[in-house]
């Protein structure tokens, strides 16, 4: 017997991701026709290097702590213990010369969850969302029953979209740069106009940072180093890709005290969305984030981060000495290249697959402007990385 | 220049919260006249005894395997690692006697989250909330927009609202047992009621288990160990208060395989959600909360639940040798009292913490029916509730 409750409708609406699930079903397949391969992985967005020295020590010294009376701690403050929005606060100051209070940082435990919950204290607005970019802005706000449209990125525009031909007002706009998957930044220039236009349409930009500390060059890695950003900008941002957090979990979003809209504050009603549906980030995992951002911390997980980029930057020298078209590869741990000869995403991961035994992510799993592009990532061994650069060298 | 962008206008009827700022400030203000005096805090719904050794020797185990490359984890599955959703369903099976498969067992972040985030997966149904209740589920289903009922809690149903009179179909009904804050709990007999009626009308069961483990006797700790339940209930449970996880973070939600409604798998569209706007719980936690699950951190963890309701039963015998009403004060870490000479929650707040120094919280915070009722919790040291009970025994 079944219920009579009625679910979220909305939820029909979504797309089925296959992406990752299909990659694994194929590679599989391929693995047990061809077991004397030795297939290279260049398809994963999560990190491989472990966590640092300075990280994992302070998190031992939490643990110590939560093991005795005297200094155990019970819930953390909603929206972070004084200590990490504090180190959050400074490194914004020190290494990004931007100046914010600790309480205009709200630590969470992701930035998925951030970019996922934002929309709760939204109502019925716009919503424009780049094409080719990470899904969960889609998805999140699909779930929401939100109009959404799309913003191409394409070749033309080296996969960064910009305002022109916007009509209306009052929009959302999501901006991820360096964008997942295409490795693009946007320049001062270009992120400046789309404050200006924020500004003179009443939209807000969510900007997404999560991949800042990849960047090499004058490029910005907060919007708030912009003019401007303070009165129509939220930032989220994200320990996983700076300090390998991705199965640790610790984020911030950061939300200019005075920035308002239809008479509210929008800081207060992402507290009031925080203090109803969610309880802080575990103490031992604060602690860790807070050693991650000291100067010790930062140099080594810079480390790690070089690594990476060394590894993007051997990629897009073999894309860049065959002509290939490509996006990132410095500033981003993914390298985004046209398919050869015209291919389809997905015919080109079958090429490579079968051809190199090498295995990326078919572009057009990130929105249809993806068709006919892929993405190599560099978070795999430099050994690997290398590797395939000599099978490719050979095949492309 | 503000924004032009539309807010969550159901935010606005959210009622501001003022029940702990209000405590703490007339705390403080008495604190402050009267320096010499000793205040003894019985108010906390926060635990204060330490993690147990065996959780914490797993966290660093697992801190130290963050720390390594042949070791360290990246993304979390998104619904729990394996080892923790089949060390949640063996702790059913063995400790409750309930069968439940680990792929119906979602592991979160917390209780709070799971109750606050679960509305996101169903449309426009009529929510039935008891009162007096913790405040999440009003808070949550205010936000998105629901139509609310009250279920009543009163002295005459001992705080226990029953089915008795609802006439709707495809309701979605909260139940907390044990529940905060009254330390009421369901019978089987009582349960049943709600799960026969559920059945009948097509609704759906959220039942909150977060303070199972401070049963003692024969009440249902799970709503599974009814027959009925996995066809109209879905059930939220906690690592907080088992194993001291306030501030470590670490709950679960379990759905039926064959729950559905509207022709949807509720157990689909949940995965949907936390796919979407969830990354996982931290590694080091989930391997602490399986520790926590294993006979000897069972073992360790009851000591200090025991060590609680301890505290607990000897506030209720103060209340029974006195005559006073109460709720709770076994099975629970909460007494809920009746205020003397029907003085109101907040009156009695004050006359308590004028003349016997203890702080406790208002009743009225809870719901309109908690009104001239008055929460005392037990998670204070021994010898502060020891004291407690003799300042009260001279007073009352």
């Amino acid at each position: 017997m079944n219920m009579k409750i009625k679910v979220n409708t909305n939820f029909s609406k979504l797309k089925e991701s296959y992406l990752f699930s299909e990659i694994g079903k194929r590679e599989r397949a391929y693995r047990a026709a061809n077991p004397e391969k030795k297939i290279i992985k260049l398809g994963i967005g999560d990190v491989t290097l472990p966590l640092c020295e300075a990280v994992t020590t302070a998190m031992h010294n939490a643990v110590d702590e939560m093991a005795s009376k005297a200094t155990f701690r019970g819930y953390a403050p909603e929206y972070g213990y004084d200590f990490l929005r504090v180190a959050i606060a400074s490194y914004y100051k020190n290494k990004l010369g931007v100046s914010l209070s600790a309480d205009e940082i709200y630590v969470s435990d992701g930035a998925k969850s951030d970019v996922g919950n934002i929309p709760d204290i939204f109502g019925d607005n716009t919503v424009l969302i780049p094409d080719p970019v990470y899904p969960v802005y889609l998805d999140s706000n699909t779930m929401a029953g939100r109009r959404i449209e799309f913003l191409d990125g394409n070749k033309e525009n080296g996969f960064l979209p910009t305002p022109d031909g916007l009509k209306g007002e009052g929009y959302i706009i999501y901006i991820c740069s360096p964008n997942n998957p295409t490795g693009a930044v946007y320049t001062r220039e270009g992120l400046k106009e789309w404050i200006d236009f924020a500004v003179k349409s009443g939209s807000l930009i969510i900007f997404d940072s999560a991949y800042e500390a990849y960047i090499k060059g004058d490029y910005p890695h907060s919007i708030f180093e912009l003019e401007g950003a303070r009165s129509c900008a939220i930032e989220i941002s994200s320990f996983s890709k700076i300090a390998g957090f991705t199965g640790t979990r610790c984020a911030w979003t950061i939300i200019p005290d005075e920035l308002e809209s239809d008479g509210k504050l929008i800081g207060k009603l992402w507290k009031r969305r925080q203090a109803t549906k969610f309880n802080g980030v575990p103490y031992v995992v604060q602690r860790g984030a807070e050693a991650a951002l000291s100067d010790t911390g930062l140099a080594q997980v810079m480390e790690s981060v070089k690594y990476y980029t060394d590894n993007a930057a051997v990629l897009a020298k073999l894309l860049s000495d065959k002509g290939i078209f490509y996006t990132g590869g410095t500033s981003s741990p993914y390298v985004w290249l046209e398919c050869r000869n015209s291919m389809k995403s997905w015919d080109f991961f079958d090429f490579l697959l079968e051809t190199a035994n090498i295995v990326g992510t078919p572009g057009a799993g990130f929105g249809s402007n993806g068709e006919g592009f892929f993405r190599l990532s560099s978070f795999g061994s430099r050994e690997s990385t290398l590797e395939a650069v000599e099978r490719l060298n050979k095949l492309l």
